[in-house]
């Protein structure tokens, strides 16, 4: 049970967004611009990063949240869960092995993130913006994820929710839902 | 030296905030209405749970910056230097002691947080949007610590550099500065 008063219908972070506008409109355009904003990360990339950070911290809701969503942009579901085990054996690219280990560090603490591993990223050709985005993105994590656990927010079982989601999120983004996707009124 | 490469003479997160002036503007009005904004804790109490994170992320910058905003805040310095040695015991009401253990709790994991550490904090009054502000706040800076650490920005050494941030924001807030206060400007 949430340790706060949240609309019943609104689980993990969807209750705290609603709970608190304001800043919950910030943090949706802030998310927006870093994962699905212009980049030359693609969006699965950047969900990548955004699931290895959750995964790590076992944060259910968003570690299911943004596998689907991960799944949704790459077109599959192995990727993801290959990351999930082993970053070194992944099927990703040698470039995103290095940021998805320069995100696990960050995962654990800012500091972690040594000059041999940032090396390691630049000579398989990323950018300093690139480098920035993938430590911003794990940090970000690094915050959500205690938003959400930090709080008890309930994260639910049905795996439909999140596929459904991760949909509705490659689609239209991590905007406020215009009219047609309140999640208000799916309960009116 | 930084991990990319950002302007010299912004050390710490404002060189962060200019090197992604998107990500930066919407970063700073977050925390600008969260730290700042309306609230039944005071900006000094906010300031005392961004210093309480910080220094336990052992994040030399956000921690230097953040005690002396406190500080400014409230008049004197041992406060937050008693808070950082030792919340049960520190010169805070009881609502504030148990809304600190919250949030370092948050700053290991959102999961530590437990039922019963809320209900301190509900006992000793507080409302749901404190304790969703607590927790918002120490999440806030699981995220800065990791943003300014694990890009590896410098930290000044000269305190007068932190005692001048203080006074700046606590009259100017955490907005982009305006023209007057443009930090390019120092070193033109």
């Amino acid at each position: 049970m949430p340790h706060i008063q949240l609309e019943k219908h609104l689980p993990g972070v969807t209750g705290l967004l609603e709970f608190r506008k304001d800043t919950g409109d910030l943090l949706r355009e802030l998310t927006q611009v870093l994962l699905k904003g212009p980049s030359t990360l693609t969006e699965g990339e950047r969900e990548l990063i955004a699931t290895i950070v959750s995964h790590r911290n076992e944060c259910t809701y968003c570690k299911t949240s943004h596998t689907a969503v991960a799944n949704e942009y790459l077109g599959n579901s192995t990727t993801s869960e290959l990351v999930k085990e082993d970053i070194e054996t992944a099927p990703v690219s040698e470039k995103m092995k290095a940021l998805l280990q320069i995100a696990a560090k960050v995962q654990v603490s800012g500091k972690n993130v040594d000059e041999r591993s940032v090396q390691r990223a630049k000579n398989a050709g990323a950018t300093d913006l690139e480098i920035h985005d993938t430590v911003m993105i794990a940090a970000l994590f690094s915050f959500y994820n205690r938003y959400v656990d930090g709080l008890s927010t309930i994260a639910p079982t049905d795996p439909i929710y999140y596929t459904d989601m991760a949909k509705r999120l490659a689609e239209h983004g991590y905007h406020r839902p215009s009219k047609g996707y309140d999640p208000n009124k799916l309960h009116q």
